[in-house]
């Protein structure tokens, strides 16, 4: 299957044009987030934490200290919540309540389970390194055995998931077409600053960002 | 008082040294953010979405179509988290368990109202417009009687808050000092690309886009 199934809880109701259950492109939106929201509850009150989030096929890993009480919460099978939100721009309308903003979000509900299995824990610590700069994780020292117990890695099965995509320009009303105003998109990006580095690092390459972060000019 | 009171629901206990309970500075964070990621609860299973959030002294917002689902859950008086997160730069270590991240981020827990005073409800659709691009509220058109009734307005009053911030260098360990490879930060910040006009836009000057987006040059 291309596609994820449409669930009562993850079909787009409102502006369902918007909605994306393509695979390749949920997968897209999640391996272009660095950050993630990750949503669970405790005693009724829901909390939204963000942390670093990675994919691998149909599953994607986010990892914090084993103390976490977040990630204790889910190891212990809570339902969950893991949102994407990538802002592509802003959308300036003629009128006030048509302005909008271009992103592309993922919504995956789902429960974690703790990777404990340890070949797979250490290929997830290296593919966060690896997510920020590829071929980082052979170069920086790996986790010893203290740090890998110290780090809980959660595992979330995509399953029930979908993208909402907004682009393109603002769409006002016909008859507001003559209002003297600016209109259109404004395009957003993150965008690397000048690397600042720790101590002397004379000859030693400053590491290459993946996609989507350019280098400031 | 120029802090929140440290709650048990809000007192970090991870790292506790970068918890940040002052008002001032919870408040330049929701400031700088355009966007919240918004969670509440259905039948067990947390929802976290993305959403646009304004402040206005100690109360925060957000909008929505008056039809969607989440702003009617959390109307209906229900515990909501609102959560805002700025990432401002990727830390890289020498080792692989040390890369971190510098960010700030708020956690706001309450639960939400309605704004159905048609004053505030008018004013607070301005500010929406307003922390896009100053004064532009006053040249866009501004809502009808039909998109009034279509769009819900929530507010959430800020008690129950804290603020999370990581700057500065990686903390590698002592041992790790020789290791070959580049270390440091690399800041991120959200860029403005060229402005895309909806039509002829000539004459027109492109809106100044508030803080913290920078045109690109």
């Amino acid at each position: 299957m291309t596609s994820y199934d449409k669930t009562p809880r993850t079909t787009l109701r409102r502006i369902p044009e918007r909605g994306v259950y393509d695979r390749a492109a949920v997968h897209a939106i999640l391996d272009e987030a660095l950050v993630c929201h990750l949503g669970f509850v405790i005693d009724g009150q829901p909390y939204v934490i963000p942390t670093f989030v990675v994919r691998e096929g149909e599953v994607i890993y986010v990892h914090g200290a084993a103390a976490s009480r977040a990630l204790k919460t889910l190891e212990a099978g809570m339902a969950a919540c893991v949102t994407v939100t990538l802002l592509d721009g802003l959308v300036l309308a003629r009128s006030a309540f048509h302005h909008s903003m271009n992103y592309r979000s993922v919504v995956v509900l789902g429960t974690a389970r703790e990777v404990r299995d340890r070949d797979e824990k250490l290929r997830i610590l290296d593919a966060f390194v690896e997510k920020v700069s590829a071929g980082r994780s052979r170069e920086a020292r790996g986790a010893n055995e203290k740090e890998l117990a110290a780090t809980r890695v959660l595992a979330m099965d995509i399953v029930e998931a979908s993208a909402k995509v907004r682009t393109g320009p603002p769409k006002d009303d016909d008859e507001d077409a003559d209002i003297p105003i600016w209109a259109g998109v404004i395009p957003l990006r993150p965008v690397a600053g000048a690397a600042v580095p720790d101590g002397d690092m004379a000859g030693r390459p400053v590491p290459v960002l993946r996609h989507p972060f350019r280098a400031d000019r």
